[in-house]
């Protein structure tokens, strides 16, 4: 348990760096009034729609606690409870620092270049140490809770439960947190865009324009509150995944068994530490790159959490070449079918399984930026496509968005063989873990682009110096790419996150066969059986019928916007005039409550699924059909989500950065014809990027814990 | 071989339809000479192109038959290069006659609505039927001279090879075909549109645009001769599929087994009568509605082709109770896990497969319909974003095209599991194959589209009377929608073809497997197996690669259009004023090389990728690890194909369709911002729905057949 207590401490480290840096944050000039008014403004509106985001999500919690209490028991309840609360809070922090620290960065911007990315960088690494502290700490404290305190064995089926409980509450904030800040942030960037830039003629977040607080509101709700949640869970999620499976399938002593599920929460300990040394070396060179600047943080991290790695595993786990497991351990077939894979594995395996996870998301980090970065051929393609016109933007921005899956599908296929070869199924679980080790920097890069963007806003609308925009626009640029680049991090750590919760799925499906009154190995999840096939297809299409709804949201929501700026305009021809000032608050209102109406029933769609699923399947078929055809589903999901996420993604960003590089004087540059083109496709990699790409990603890990849980309950573990 | 006799009097009587339909066509009125220069051109065009692409092809088909000969034998290259040019016939045949009705159809147009209805629906009937025919006279003939007169056992390895060899000629020509004509034609159709309608403000299919021949010609070439290439492909691999299975998994006598595999053959025989018998019932009713008149044929088709099934069935199988096959012949599992499936068939349980068959494809019709026709929501709401501008048309667009995804994945769903509970793998084999029995009737209402189309264009080029060009219009509006139901019924059978040819595969491994030198039930197939699920990732990325590349060359080759023109346009100013001629056959030329040029790599990507797929993990991981990654990759390319076909055609379907109804005078009409973003939308859809979407189905078939081929080759069956 002592591992587990130094986990324990990383993690509260990670809360002192947060709170301390939020002094240093909060105790720069937050400029002058007016600067200040308008982030008042922003501040109440994010917190009044995270308040009412809230309150909805607790209704659906309570419900969901409710039934969880009893069918699952007492543990498992508190488990979900935990990890819904603090999924929430760690958005709450998140968004709370990031409207503070908007204004601070556009004021500090004011001076210098390297000024605004120490303050909007120094935010958003508050966000990212809390995400990865309070993750940590809530699997970490759980745990030792239950078993250090409690002291029931690590692989107790109460443990199991509780830590897919705790998983299930995280994914469930984050999957409504994700679209429904998606779908804000969407609808007020959109509908803003095409009413102001496109119909009055105005700038983008000129004062003038009733939606632009809305939109800035989107940006930290959205982009940052949603995006925090949603890294919350991915977090959870696997790590909680890579222990629940270390239970499930090694078979040692008591001791050996608490040292390896504790591993995962000791390697998370020590890369918050390696994260936060990451956060000083952000600095701008002589180049003035800031994606340099940016890397230099990255880079040192994953370099230094190489030797932590490898001491934190010697520490725990002792003779690195000793064998650990075999039996079942390696083997991931229930038929037992790959007998010559059950040989056990050594810690230097697992080691070497860490480091394919740390190589996995470096070459992601780099595959994105190659994809979104405007230095490289798809975003100049898609630039240089905007001078045929709008059609032609639309067209390349497509081709790419589907080119970009490539690369990231093949480095997951070798990650997988891999990590395979050397562990089995807990290889490829610890690959996943050591990829979300790195979550406080990832989450860190990401949630400095909208403190950044925010500031954009607020130079423009207090009428700063022109110089001002110049660099928050900068480091606005840079933003996006890293935004991407998390989402694909997220997407390719929930495509191994998947096969884990799989894993756990087939090794509980034969553990609990008995309870479940079928044969010990009787599901068949062969290809070759229709079933299966039958649940690939159905899983294959929730991504799409998700991604439908999500962008069918935003398209209405942004229509309302648009109606209401035009009747603000109609009704008060004083706000043209800039003689009157349009009712920000209404149009936030309005956006707040289309996002809350929208998000519920597409969220919905991957809880209910799988029980749906399997009960029509089991109802015509068996119960053995009905198990296959949920497993297929689970696999199906994974398969198809990851090509909509990434290309989704990927492409958002590489049409957003199309058109800041027009912007930059290409092609005609800012008011040519090409630059109308360009903003259609960003237009058109809004709701791509931010709304229905990133959703997907709880969506999986949803579908997936839920398929678990309705397992747990068929069997009957009440208690 | 008294039924497989009957078949090829059927298909013949489809060759004596397309003869004497051709003469009453041929003999119609051809309009004057203006109108006949202008089809000329068409005509010289597209035969140009045709000539050089065959070449092409001819090219890669003469070193695939030397490949085909050398490993597989002397047969099966026979085979190879019936289907394959038989597949060349059917697409030249149909791009003759379509080149010769179009400017009769405007002259038709010219008297009445049904006098241009009857001449292009007459048309389409020609190379629908020629497709039915032609593909079962090659099926059929074959199978008659290696049974029939030869006397092979049905059963004979020869037989099946040579079966899979000629269905793999069919679809390496259709790949080819599709490909290459959807990046002409939409090549200049995005080209001229940006060029005349955007640039130079000229109206569409205005004679000073020089691309506008071009465009004609990629109707003919793209969506006629491409497309019937790709029905003829799906009809001998659903059919050839249907037997191979029937053969491998069926223990009955030779007699039997005869029948049971000469039955998809007189199914698809006496549905040709019903077909010619529909053709004669498309007529214009008292509502004037095309859609109705062409249900008539439909309907009338499907309702005949019960009866006549039914009785053709117990006419090949005698009594329609008594069980068939049994052991192996119902189950799917080579593990054998699913015991209780392997119970036998009867005649009546593959009479109501065949009817499920015809159900998918009603259901299918009429779900394309519901989200491609004007009057439904899907395309009404994008029409309507159409209003708030570009970006909010393509958003809905993209969200209509991912939406139009669930309905077609539940029916086919559906389908499997109901064909499978009847009579198990065999069940869903006949299902595919009654859908494909309706061919010739649904080639026809998609081939009626182009001809309408270029009438219109010639209408718009000879200055015709305007009432000619609403005629046309109206007609080409249903096109629209035909055409993405025969690409959408084209993707759902190869869903089902898909599982027909995986089982083929399965059953091929365990026979094969000591000449493959594995285990007899080695190959382990489960989701639980890593490289199943490596293979289905990296199957389902096939699709979207292809898609990548389908979509960039159509926007490269658009781009080189529009430097072509604005050349013409610059150097010879009399163009504009209309004085002097533009030289159309520059452009022509322009098209056909970079069609020809940009064909090669994607298409020969689902050919190379299973080989090296195998290749790469039978190293990494052994023989039987390499053989589940390919088995997984076949189902992973159709679980992901089938989505993204059916969301690009059904989406570029309803763009087209939400400018047709903007021009209709709804939000605005011709001219108005609405209709400006439409046109953006349209363009977007263009590659989507002709050149990257429905290119998917021959790209699936090719994979699955490849991966039997290689298996064939592994085993060492030379000839």
């Amino acid at each position: 348990m002592e591992l587990v207590l130094i986990a324990i401490g990383c993690g509260l480290l990670a809360v002192v760096y947060g709170i301390v840096t939020s002094g240093q944050v909060l105790r720069q000039p937050a400029g002058n009034q007016k600067m200040q008014d308008i982030a008042a403004a922003i501040q109440e509106g994010a917190q009044a729609y995270l308040g009412r985001q809230y309150t909805t999500i607790g209704i659906v919690g309570v419900v969901v606690a409710v039934l969880v209490f009893l069918f699952l028991g007492t543990v498992a309840a508190v488990g979900f409870v935990v990890g819904a609360l603090l999924s929430g809070v760690a958005g709450y922090i998140g968004m709370n620092i990031s409207v503070r620290a908007n204004v601070r960065t556009a004021e500090a911007a004011r001076v210098s270049l390297q000024g605004g990315l120490t303050t909007a960088f120094r935010s958003g690494a508050i966000t990212g140490m809390l995400v990865a502290g309070l993750a940590l700490l809530a699997i970490a404290s759980f745990f030792y809770v239950l078993v250090g305190i409690q002291g029931r064995a690590p692989d107790d089926r109460t443990v199991i439960d509780a830590l897919v409980a705790l998983a299930f509450g995280a994914s469930l904030i984050s999957i409504f947190a994700r679209l429904g800040g998606g779908i804000f942030t969407k609808a007020a960037d959109v509908g803003a865009d095409l009413v102001g830039k496109v119909e009055a003629g105005i700038p983008e977040d000129d004062p003038r324009n009733p939606a632009v607080i809305a939109d800035n509101v989107g940006d930290n709700v959205g982009d940052c509150a949603g995006m925090a949640a949603d890294l919350f869970e991915t977090y959870v999620v696997t790590v909680g995944a890579t222990m629940v499976l270390t239970a499930l399938l090694v078979n040692t002593d008591v001791a050996s068994l608490t040292a390896l599920m504790a591993l995962p929460l000791l390697v998370g300990g020590v890369c918050i530490i390696t994260s936060i040394i990451g956060t000083y070396m952000v600095r701008l060179g002589k180049g003035q790159s800031i994606m340099g600047a940016l890397y230099k943080g990255f880079w040192t991290t994953a370099i230094l959490s190489i030797p932590l790695i490898y001491f934190a595993t010697a520490y725990a786990l002792g003779d690195l070449n000793a064998v650990i497991g075999g039996g079942e351990a390696a083997g991931l077939d229930v038929t037992g079918a790959v007998a010559e894979q059950t040989a056990g594995f050594t810690g230097m395996d697992l080691f070497w399984c860490m480091m394919i996870g740390l190589g996995v998301t470096g070459l992601l980090v780099w595959i994105t930026e190659y994809y979104t970065g405007t230095n490289y051929r798809p975003v100049k393609s898609i630039a240089k496509a905007s001078e045929t016109g709008h059609g032609t933007n639309v067209i390349q921005g497509l081709a790419i968005s589907l080119e970009s899956t490539a690369m990231p599908t093949i480095v997951i296929c070798a990650a997988i063989i891999s990590s395979y070869l050397l562990a089995g199924l807990i290889g490829i679980a610890f690959a996943a873990t050591s990829m979300l080790a790195l979550a406080g920097m990832v989450v860190a890069l990401d949630a400095y682009g909208p403190v950044t963007d925010n500031a954009g806003g607020i130079a423009e609308m207090a009428h700063m110096e022109d110089e001002v925009r110049t660099r928050t626009d900068a480091l606005d640029a840079v933003g996006n790419t890293t935004k991407a680049v998390t989402k694909g991090y997220a997407i390719g750590s929930a495509a191994l996150a998947a096969l884990v919760l799989f894993g756990a799925y087939t090794t509980d499906l034969k553990e609990f066969s008995a309870d479940l009154g079928i044969g010990a190995n009787s599901v068949d999840f062969s290809l070759s059986n229709p079933y299966v096939v039958v649940g690939l297809l159905l899983g294959a299409l929730l991504p799409y019928l998700f991604g439908a709804m999500g962008m069918t949201a935003v398209g209405r929501a942004a229509g309302n916007v648009v109606l209401d700026v035009r009747e603000q305009f109609r009704d008060n021809p004083g706000i043209m005039d800039g003689t009157s000032r349009p009712n920000y608050a209404r149009t936030v209102d309005l956006v707040t409550k289309a996002a809350i109406r929208e998000m519920i029933i597409p969220s919905l769609l991957p809880v209910l699924t799988p029980i749906v699923v399997y009960f029509l399947i089991a109802w015509v078929a068996g119960k053995e059909q009905g198990f296959a055809a949920l497993g297929a589903l689970l696999l199906g999901v994974i398969v198809s989500g990851l090509f909509v996420a990434i290309s989704m993604t990927s492409g958002g960003g590489a049409w957003d950065n199309a058109k800041k590089y027009i912007e930059d004087g290409n092609y005609g540059g800012k008011g040519s014809e090409a630059h109308k083109a360009a903003v259609t496709g960003d237009t058109v990699g809004d709701p791509y990027k931010d709304t229905a790409g990133p959703a997907v990603n709880p969506m999986i890990k949803i579908t997936n814990i839920v398929a678990l849980l309705l397992l747990a309950a068929l069997a009957g573990h009440g208690g």
